[in-house]
């Protein structure tokens, strides 16, 4: 029987349509729609959906494959019988770059500058800036290969930290050594028991005065009440992709406190999405054609 | 006699006195301040002071220091019998983290990100973003050299024009084949009467739909009036950290147009500038205390 993979819009039917056709059976179907008649092989979730849509399809999918390279809280959601893979290679280099945006516009005042623009202000002071800043990388996997990248040029003292220590790289358990010279930390890190809560009041009062938080991986990595305490006094900054609770609701203080720039979790979210998540399923799609599991399973 | 240094404030007298202590004669003191009784032999002029400050310093100063990179102007009050210096290697870092800054913020959604934290508002549209697109440096001198080192890891098309082509840099007659695959011009030239106006309409009609201009060299580079109407329309997008005229006066339309990033001339003007004008400035007073004429003059 040919093989049925859901695409959760038109636009990535119209896209792919041209690169299976005959090949498989194509369809436009998202976790809340009216369930189809047929097995469906592999599932694309749409990009934004949360993973507790998939609870209700038990025996209805074979494969799921995200939009999201992040799978925290997905095990709960995915049914027995049902594997899922993430979208390995599709977002690191957008949340990578969201990060150096997020960095370059803290440390040459904004949201000061910005708030400027809007009071038609033409205000000058002296803002920190990047060149000889101490960054601080905590995670390198993919989104952090990619930062590194990106901030070569730019001058600055680079350290990385992971899970555990190996060549150049520090791990976790040095941390409170590296904190007290880290002018900016960056977190790159997954969501995991582990790293929920390791941004709290500790870590954060070891860090130099006026240093900078900068966080595109899940907000929940961050105890967000000690952080605010401290964004508040003055003590740090925090330039935050990812917030808890999120979406941030109006009224938070990290919207309006001074040293707070906030963006409302758009790490992946670019234009150029498609010219990377089209291939990774037309890739799937070859293995499952040719009898294969999926790549990148997650959850299995 | 002893060599007589004017320094534009107590803290760069502080910061320079245990370095050259008896070797010369520092001094606080500023062009409009009241004539000393002695000739200076090189005055630091103020960071932010305009060059018309100098005209009244004939047979009263040998020679000045600027702590600017452009002297687009200068030669007109540089009195005869000084020469002028200006300062190379200080500002072009800064200046050209400043266009990454401007760039990444506004491929990734400023000013409207900024507008809508203000506004409290978690809002998600998809933003164009910087990785694949074509970016046209215009200028490959200092600024233009540090420009280069940043985007590098950003994965852009880079293409590099200067005044006259060669090897791998095009010359400023093939900008009209160049900008319409354009989706990002830097420009990063000085003013001169040969760049003076130089993106005018003709120049902006050639980019393609919801390019985005980015200015950090004077903002008389480009014709205000034709950027307006371009940026008003929606045909591209602007981010300048220079404009015509300075201050830009509030009530002005690229304080407020949707595509319109502004930031208020500070190109050069981050914490770390006195690691470079500091060394630059006794690298002077060694060059004066040999004998020897300072280094970079460009008005004699």
């Amino acid at each position: 029987m040919t093989l049925l993979v859901a695409l959760p819009d038109r636009d990535m039917l119209d896209r792919l349509t041209p690169q299976v056709a005959g090949e498989v059976d194509l369809v436009v179907w998202r976790p809340d729609d009216k369930p189809l008649d047929r097995v469906i092989d592999l599932l694309v979730m749409p990009y934004t959906v949360s993973y507790d849509s998939l609870a209700t399809l038990a025996g209805r999918v074979r494969h799921v494959q995200s939009q999201s390279l992040g799978y925290d809280g997905a095990a709960e959601f995915v049914p027995a019988g049902t594997t899922l893979s993430n979208a390995i290679g599709v977002h690191e280099g957008p949340a990578a770059e969201l990060a150096m945006t997020l960095i370059l516009a803290s440390q040459r005042g904004w949201p000061a500058v910005g708030r400027n623009q809007d009071a038609e202000r033409w205000e000058r002071p002296v803002w920190p800036g990047l060149i000889g800043k101490r960054v601080l990388l905590i995670g390198v996997g993919g989104i952090g290969r990619e930062f590194e990248k990106r901030i070569a040029g730019f001058d600055t003292e680079l350290t990385r930290v992971a899970r555990t220590g190996r060549d150049d790289i520090h791990g976790i358990d040095e941390l409170p050594r590296l904190l007290p010279a880290a002018d900016i930390v960056v977190l790159a890190i997954p969501l995991t028991p582990e790293t929920e809560g390791l941004v709290d009041g500790g870590f954060l009062d070891l860090l130099p005065p006026d240093a900078l938080l900068v966080n595109v991986s899940r907000g929940r990595i961050v105890d967000t009440e000690a952080l605010v305490q401290r964004v508040r006094s003055g003590a740090i900054r925090c330039a935050l992709d990812v917030t808890d609770p999120e979406p941030l609701p109006s009224g938070h203080p990290l919207w309006s406190l001074p040293g707070s720039l906030i963006s409302p979790h758009l790490g992946g979210n670019v234009a150029s999405i498609n010219q990377r998540i089209d291939p990774l399923v037309l890739a799937q799609i070859a293995l499952l054609l040719r009898g294969e599991h999926p790549a990148d399973i997650v959850i299995d």
